[in-house]
């Protein structure tokens, strides 16, 4: 796989000094082009073998371009804020917006890189690690980003040749540590397993570019140009809206049943046990929030139901049982212009709480799937990906210790109707009643078979839904506590 | 100041189940009024004596109204990403935004108090530190935020008896802590810089209120109480502009002399030498960046000047020295729709860098003083006051170690004009020049007049200006690239 990059490829000065001029004004050009637009944001990855010139290249670009409009990240030890979210949180909130580029040196593939250099990791993990990293850049893609990752390589003899040369210059002796060192004597472990990584991590929408690194003219050059054709290839192309496929046929089984026509929406709770029940599952949330086993996890609660479902009162009967210095209740309304010009999680990650504390949604990332899906606000094939990209997303969260919960609020159309009319009724309340639910409710099958799928597709092992039958609001009050307490101790291993 | 709280207040079960649910609905109302309206933000600060009621406190105002828009903070031990910026930053990033309420218990007054009570700081200081505090409240008060301070005050026996009862309730005995008992001991010295404290912060705009807090019935109805009152004085308040001021007046010296026009914008620098003095400040740059002491430093370097006055080229003659790891450039646009909920600063202190790092504004917070003020996009008051602010933010980054650098680019009229046409001639640079640049240019005098006041009021010690005639674009780039390295041997104490 890296053959190509040990030939010992040139570029004599001449060459060079042609060439150079046109390049940066494209360059230039097309830079200016894509912060006009905003059309896409540019993932760059500069990787590959110590000492073969990443930090050059990315100073070479930054002079090449305009530096206002690059962010440059070179994530090493990771902060305190970092630690206590997922790996790939520190990525997600340095991602480019549409209209700019960012540059990652040191990116998400240097840790499972050396942790399997370093025996630390199997070679069954590194593919799962691989496989992540491989989802989260078809996503990035599939958001609309150009990810172009190159791999600057040296071979063995070139690599010893530079820090040689490196130790020699008083200037840049400072530069090589004995972690270089060592890495140089790890020279053929770290190729084989750069070799399992970038074949594993190669795809049609986000290639490696391997470029031999030894001649700074011609990895600059490569590089450059490279980096011009794929901007100018999407830069060019017509701006066409992918075709908008029409609803999709109904996925329901063939003999029509649904899950939730399955739920038993008249159960019922008797005012007295509900009076006990809350006293009883409150107190016993209280002391879960409490447990010393709970300051290493974190807890994230997401609400979706049917329009005056009850979810408002069923949060509040949670944070009434918590410290309100140890949670985040977060309404999800539209996004901000911010959040706008990132991935649709991007939103998400930003709220995503530290360790210790309880992050609950009002409607959340799936948003997608429900509303954005019926009502035709995205395209088809953003709702089907979504299914997965969220799957990833909460199994991120699991593997970083959080428990995810997650409730469907149930009620019937009757039910939704007599409480639409009370709403309008009561003075306080008629805020909560917009034209906007009156036409939800119009669709009511449309978001019914939405909701079933979304069930189907994302009640997964580490995350599953608990539908809540919610016509009578004690009931479904408790059950939501009692479904959060289980969880939380099933993790606490109580 | 404290007796009015020791009167043994208290509010009996019948007022209590009389006056609760109005008080309740009342503040709901209230809180979606503001939320609605997106008028103003919230802040409310909890405060005051241990085992008080604080946290309980906090719990109810969220148990009352509805916790989506509401975001506690209980800021305690610094993250490390906080300990590499000024004290406010990590006040300022949990801001809340117009339309919700942001409570903060742990406030930027547990700081200097605890400092105090145990000796670390003077009283000279602790009366600067409360001076910069009061401030900052003032400042968000004129940006329009409602500030709330209440502070829960126990007599020494009352606390004794609180510290007591919970360590002998088994519910409850976590809660007390040697740090608890330590406090009670030095009661009388806490309630002695409190009294300094409340005294010195106490203002029209955010007064203190004081609240016994023996009795949890009578805290929560008086916090209650007041919150409502002034939610309701502010939300029910027309919302009248405040009266545009006309342009004022100009300010210039009675002989007509500006500083701006004592600069000899014919200074020039020859080719060859400019290409000797690049290589020389460039390369002594870059060492500095890379000096030891740098790690515990940072830099801050502001480009404000005529429009084409070559910012982006001196900008860009910086970064070419610089490893791209080190520094960000912020090229300062419109305001995002999240900045705009926010006061005029937020959106520069989310940019302030790390320790180790350079930051550099393609223009500025300046704006306000500047195009904002010429163009009437903000009122009188608004930037006047703006130079105060300025500096209180310059002069926090420079207590942190930061090298505030600030350039002003000069260039004559006609010049200007020069390269305005120069520019329409050029395919690629058309895109520098806009109908807003010849439009700005109509204001010239305008324009001149608010930078001769901004540096007037904003030219401090700590954070000088530094004029550079820039009708030679040489001559300009080299004068940068030097200050900018004196700037910093200067901090280094090289």
């Amino acid at each position: 796989m890296f053959e190509s990059a040990e030939l010992g490829h040139k570029i004599g000065k001449t060459v060079w000094k042609k060439e150079l001029p046109a390049l940066r004004e494209a360059l230039l050009d097309a830079q200016l082009d894509l912060l006009q637009s905003r059309r896409f944001p540019v993932v760059i990855l500069i990787a590959g073998v110590d000492c073969a010139g990443k930090g050059e290249t990315v100073n070479i670009l930054n002079e090449w371009m305009d530096p206002r409009h690059i962010e440059t990240h070179a994530l090493r030890v990771l902060t305190d804020e970092e630690e206590e979210r997922p790996p790939m949180w520190r990525y997600w909130r340095a991602l480019p917006p549409r209209g700019k580029i960012g540059i990652f040196i040191g990116t998400w593939y240097s840790g499972p890189l050396l942790e399997n250099v370093y025996g630390r990791s199997k070679n069954a993990e590194l593919d799962q690690q691989l496989e992540r990293i491989a989802r989260f850049e078809r996503m990035l893609c599939d958001e609309g980003a150009l990810v172009l990752k190159f791999w600057l390589h040296l071979s063995r003899d070139e690599q010893k040749k530079r820090l040689k040369s490196l130790e020699k210059d008083p200037r840049t002796r400072w530069r090589v540590t004995d972690t270089d060192w060592q890495h140089y004597k790890l020279y053929h472990a770290f190729r084989k397993v750069s070799e399992r990584m970038l074949r594993a991590t190669s795809s049609p929408e986000a290639p490696w570019i391997i470029v031999e690194g030894t001649d700074p003219r011609y990895r600059y050059l490569t590089i450059g140009k490279a980096l011009l054709g794929a901007l100018r290839q999407r830069l060019d192309a017509p701006e066409t809206a992918p075709p908008r496929e029409p609803f999709p046929p109904a996925t329901t089984a063939i003999d029509g049943l649904r899950i939730l026509q399955t739920l038993d929406l008249s159960r019922r709770l008797k005012k007295a046990d509900y009076a006990d029940e809350l006293e009883r599952y409150q107190g016993k949330l209280n002391l879960l929030s409490r447990h010393p086993g709970f300051r290493k996890r974190s807890v994230v609660v997401v609400f979706e139901g049917n329009d005056a479902a009850g979810k408002g009162g069923s949060i509040r009967r949670i944070t009434q049982a918590l410290d309100a210095r140890q949670y985040r209740v977060v309404p999800v309304a539209a996004p901000t212009d911010e959040e706008r010009a990132q991935p649709y999680l991007w939103r998400f990650w930003r709220t995503i709480p530290r360790k210790g504390r309880f992050a609950i949604f009002d409607r959340s990332w799936y948003g997608r799937v429900l509303v954005e899906r019926v009502e035709g606000f995205c395209d088809h094939g953003d709702w089907m990906r979504a299914y997965g990209e969220i799957n990833d997303f909460e199994e991120q969260m699991v593997r970083n210790d959080t428990v995810v919960v997650k409730f469907w609020l149930s009620i019937s159309k009757e039910e939704q109707l007599r409480r639409f009319n009370d709403r309008e009724k009561i003075g306080f309340k008629r805020f909560k009643i917009t034209d906007e639910d009156w036409r939800n409710r119009d669709r009511w099958d449309d978001y019914e078979l939405a909701v079933c799928d979304m069930i189907d597709r994302t009640s997964t092992e580490i995350a599953p839904w608990t539908l809540v039958p919610a016509n009578d609001k004690n009931f479904a009050r408790i059950k939501v506590l009692k479904t959060l307490c289980e969880r939380i101790e099933e993790a606490l291993g109580e």
